[in-house]
């Protein structure tokens, strides 16, 4: 099927770029609540599943023989904007566990918020991979490993313990058959595997609710959840989506974008998780397509629901400060 | 009609993006030489557009008055990345007019480039008009209205001459009647006005090969595109498509790029022009797409005809090195 246009970008009086995908939000016996495009096509969930990909971290037991905080489980949650902040609770982590920025192995890259990372270039000659956005997520590997007696060198290959743990929790989240046949590299080294979007809203319903999962998998999915939306900083950073729609209704919506234009989110107290991608991977077209679709689920709220739209639009004003355009979500997602 | 997907993005086994987009190719007869998706849709040709816009400069005589030299009638016609030398040339242009940098009206920005963003951010506090991808059209439109005894002062609006002169002439090479109908604000402040694909590629066309021009009017198009060709790193700058593809070719190809996925570009010698449009808007997938339309064109000559193939083709590398995916062009473009 060909995927509907869900996000228009206009100049003036006319539609200048259209923006196609699919979306899904899904109960935790994982009946389709919404749906646009084509929901059974496997995308790879690249960062969005990083909740998903932090529960060794809590199941094995590192989180509490360590002592992590909500941040810094939030953190191993994160696609952070390498501020300050993110990258001294990454060391916080490591140093927890012994170890250092040496032992990361997810490479190194400035700041992908402009902001930030002109503070980078005046505060350093170079980032290092404490820098990385994924570095929180790289130190709860650690932890992990560490705290479960494996080296951790070569973390992030196919074969290491904690990509097996990975790859076990997903499956078993998504319903996936995960293996080399579906298997990419992503940004930061380690695999990522292309699943359904359907099976992919379900795991995060599944993580949601606890529906389905053994007690001990349904509290630490649980756990890293609240985290998130306990510490919407520590996930995301300033300005940035995730962090701002998880600020809209403090402790009730998490969201987690990944590359290549996905989102997914989760509203634990109605029991419904949501996964979408933009077909085309653009991060500006997922953005306003999540902050559409959690929208549908706060009609009864009128504050939240709004603020949500709001995000769903993004006024465009160029270098003088005039608005041009807006990129704004089709009457695909009806009234929201 | 729905255009086709021109361009994947793949990710290890599978293919993680897609691009979907509209080419057309036409001779200065304005006749189809080759054509994917929605040709006769009508698009904002963005800066993909800067050498027609660059037309009142030569001319109204300004150019010769002044004495510009190719370098910059080819900044006129460019989206600069805002390197040192770049910012200088627009700065020298303007005193030819006997004005500065505060006659410019198009609003400062830091370089869209990350390594002439990061040597910007150590040599100065924050980025002035000059440094704005736009500085040397909008030089040139200075230059043009002083020469003509035009005040410049608000010389982006909509009723000022330059702006004027603009719609004229662009009017005349696409075919498409401009006014406030299909008219948006550009980036830098001043109108942008959506023409049919097919209307741009034939403008290009007629500037290229001067079929159905005034003789005046043929040399100036013909000087600008020659400019261009001839000092490729001021239409761009360094590692821009626009400077390699014409790199490619020392002076047998012109190619300029718009913002929201636009490429224009032309072949003199063989008298064609080219110009499409990702759907989406996505930059990644235009470049593909240029390149892989020119390379058909250059099938008699191998060593062109590879080089153009290679830029049509991106690898995509994380961050510690390692090869992860492809930006590649679909069969849609055949054996191109």
């Amino acid at each position: 099927m060909t995927n509907p246009v869900l996000v228009e970008v206009t100049r003036g009086p006319l539609v200048e770029s259209r923006h196609r995908g699919m979306v899904i939000a899904v109960d935790g016996d994982g009946r389709t609540v919404f749906s646009l495009g084509d929901v059974d096509a496997a995308i790879f969930p690249r960062s969005a599943c990083k909740a998903m990909q932090a529960l060794p971290l809590v199941e094995t037991g590192a989180a509490d023989a360590y002592g992590l905080d909500q941040r810094m489980l939030a953190l191993a949650c994160s696609s952070h904007n390498g501020e300050p902040e993110h990258a001294a609770l990454a060391a916080d982590m490591l140093a927890l566990a012994g170890r250092d920025v040496s032992t990361l192995e997810c490479g190194a890259h400035w700041s992908f918020s402009q902001p930030v990372l002109i503070d980078q270039v005046r505060a350093m000659d170079k980032p290092n991979a404490l820098h990385n956005n994924c570095s929180g997520k790289h130190s709860g590997f650690i932890c992990a490993a560490c705290h479960a007696g494996v080296d951790p060198q070569g973390y992030i290959g196919y074969d290491h313990f904690i990509q097996r743990e990975i790859r076990d929790a997903m499956e078993s989240l998504t319903g996936a058959a995960l293996g080399h046949d579906n298997c990419g590299i992503d940004g930061c080294a380690i695999p990522t595997y292309a699943v359904p979007l359907k099976g992919l809203a379900h795991g995060f319903a599944k993580m949601a609710t606890g529906t389905g999962l053994a007690p001990e998998r349904a509290r630490a999915a649980r756990r890293l959840i609240d985290a998130c939306m306990a510490e919407p900083f520590y996930v995301a950073g300033t300005k940035r989506a995730c962090t701002r729609l998880m600020q809209i209704a403090p402790g009730r919506i998490f969201a987690k974008t990944g590359a290549e234009g996905v989102f997914c989110a989760a509203i634990p107290e109605q029991g419904i998780a949501i996964a979408l991608k933009c077909e085309d991977g653009t991060t500006r077209a997922a953005e306003a397509m999540i902050a559409a679709t959690l929208a549908r689920f706060f009609r009864d709220e009128p504050e939240i629901e709004a603020a949500l739209l709001a995000e769903a639009t993004t006024s465009m004003h160029n270098w003088n400060g005039m608005h041009v355009g807006d990129v704004r979500v089709t009457e695909a997602f009806g009234r929201a």
